[in-house]
């Protein structure tokens, strides 16, 4: 099997996976209990949280544990939203291609009575810090903009946006899901006052996040009860997969640069391979996107087609999010970019690591040019395409 | 160590934790993902799934796989709330003695303009089913009262108080976080709309739990996102998380009856031993309670001391919820049974399990009264009880 789906998920790493079965042996009191062997969980959360919080440049009292990075992105803009209404400001700025953990708490909040704008995605992938900057109100609380699109793994001016939020007064959230772990986060110098991570993209457990929150940011509780978290989040802490998070995360950042330099290589070779295939197109900029992260585009195909044969033949691929399989609709992503539904329908997203090696790409590469031939042989809109009936867009 | 305070937390059984690191290794693809191996863990989920439906008596539809028993618990209030909001009820009854996250979700409520009752726990430490009915009023949305109480583990008549719920149109929840795996709960026979369980507390892992709600019961999503869990709980499925939970509740309840009956037996000799202290006192119905399940009060002495006297003497126990230690405020659920303000900081539960032998158990009954009999030899309250310049009340 080659797995090219790592923005979906990741196995653990050996090491995360240590940690957390060794401490589910000898770590698994109670961190709130006061004997010994509940201390010695609360000692093993709270080094966790020192090695997170270093890790990003932040301090440990601004880490909040969560199940994941829905549940922070969702935490972190109900806590902005609920700052902003209490100073009457109830505009939100965004973008379209955000993850639908943001999207839809966005929508959920323009039920509540506030207003979002959705900056513009450019064709490029990317969001233009000047126009965050004019979409910024009076009355604006909060912009989120993601630091590297899930579909399409485009790499936004995050810094630069930070820079303006902070200078207009404004809370900055950014959903680094896909970033944390992958390129180098800092939350101090990228001007974050919101930060949300889930660990199983960095090769950490399913089922534990982070939100990070600027000291001086109050949070609101999205799950209320016990006093865990310093009241920001109640729930038993899963103190196991919180410490495997940390070490898979210490690792992730270890490497990086030599893993960003190897998924780089195997990421050009990819686009360079499928970029031969006629009538394909790379979505995105190619050289503000995360490493190994690759999304194209073929005209006249269905992406769900493309990725059962692609699987058959041992190639674990995706159209786009995970999150979001299932639905017919083309991505949300895809849409943003200016991409016509019949084009978009036809993506796939391929997300390297460092597992993968370039005899693999070579037969990614083999293996979709075959099957989009295949593919287009059935097709009636290739034919349609093909006899002139309809015009080539890619 | 004897450690006696499951109730806080229990280690994972090694059948759980097999499922869990096995399923770690093969079973790590995303749920949502198409390709094999992402169906593969929708398998793995679909069948814990039907497990844990199977053993409550639920359908599999009506359960909702969440980070764990506090995030059951909001969500299902809060699902409620909104449900009655939109026909005009905003009026909840519950009880003195919950747990916080359905407390601390209440005041939330009430904030947001509902009223709330708070039916009288009796010193018997419960509910009685006639003073719910006259509770429920017409704008009466929800009954939330917890299946076994988390402190003194006193069992609650919630098949009554669901056929009142029931027999009245008004919706139904219980917080069975200290039941679910311990004793037998039957969802459909206890006449349960809507119930929150913890994995942790019946030996599955940390960080998992579910949410039953009745079919026809519309769930408002906590979590928004993508649309995991039919669109009621967003963020990727923690799947070996969630197929250790269904094995340890399988063991869980396989083995009840002799479970029950053996730890009936032990905390019989706990709360006889226990008893011969003077000027001590069990909490709760010494009847109606969890299998294992001892609470006692000792005048004239801080709990907190006592607690870490027994921890250097080897013995895990608590004063209370591990979720509210660190507080100096007494138990809200000793002070709701009744119990004054200083009688109620000397408390100590001990919640035993399979693994604590008799000879534990006198080892506990030996310690707690050496130790409550030293820290009296300090006490400046138990003084002036002995110099007849306070009255004693145990």
């Amino acid at each position: 099997m080659i797995y090219a789906d790592n923005a979906a998920t990741t196995p653990m790493s050996p090491a995360a996976r240590e940690t957390m079965v060794s401490l589910l042996d000898t770590c698994w009191g109670n961190a709130s209990s006061l004997y010994l062997h509940g201390q010695r969980a609360r000692e093993a959360l709270e080094n966790a949280r020192a090695e997170v919080a270093n890790l990003i440049g932040a301090q440990p009292r601004e880490i909040v544990f969560t199940s994941g990075g829905s549940e922070a992105d969702n935490q972190a803009i109900r806590s902005a939203a609920a700052l902003g209404k209490r100073q009457g400001k109830t505009h939100i700025v965004s973008s379209a291609f955000e993850h639908h953990a943001v999207l839809h708490t966005l929508k959920a909040l323009e039920k509540e009575g506030f207003t979002v704008t959705l900056v513009d995605v450019h064709h490029d992938g990317l969001v233009r810090p000047d126009e965050v900057a004019a979409a910024i109100r009076d009355d604006t609380c909060l912009v989120t903009i993601m630091y590297a699109n899930n579909e399409i793994g485009t790499i936004q001016p995050i810094r630069e946006i930070g820079a303006i939020c902070r200078e207009k007064g404004v809370l900055f959230h950014t959903d680094a899901v896909q970033a944390v772990g992958h390129i180098p986060v800092d939350v101090v110098e990228d001007n974050i006052d919101l930060l949300s991570a889930s660990a199983h993209k960095f090769h950490g457990p399913k089922g534990t996040g982070f939100l990070y929150a600027r000291r001086g940011v109050a949070l609101t509780s999205l799950i209320a009860g016990g006093a865990q978290e310093k009241g920001k989040r109640a729930g038993t802490e899963n103190v196991p997969a919180i410490a495997a998070m940390a070490t898979a995360l210490r690792e992730a950042v270890g490497k990086m640069e030599v893993r960003r330099a190897y998924l780089t290589r195997l990421g050009d070779k990819l686009i360079d391979g499928l970029g031969q295939i006629p009538h394909s197109a790379l979505n995105g900029d190619r050289d503000h996107r995360l490493p190994g992260s690759v999304n194209f585009c073929f005209e006249g195909i269905e992406g769900e087609s493309l990725l059962l044969l692609l699987d058959d033949r041992g190639i674990c691929a995706s159209s786009g999010s995970a999150c979001t399989s299932g639905s017919l609709d083309p991505s949300h992503v895809l849409l943003a970019i200016g991409r016509v539904h019949d084009v978009a329908h036809g993506s796939l997203r391929l997300t390297l690591d460092e597992d993968v090696t370039e005899a693999d790409v070579d037969a990614i590469i083999r293996e979709t040019a075959d099957v989009v031939a295949y593919l287009r042989g059935f097709s009636p809109i290739w034919r349609d395409l093909m006899a002139g009936k309809k015009q080539f867009i890619l």
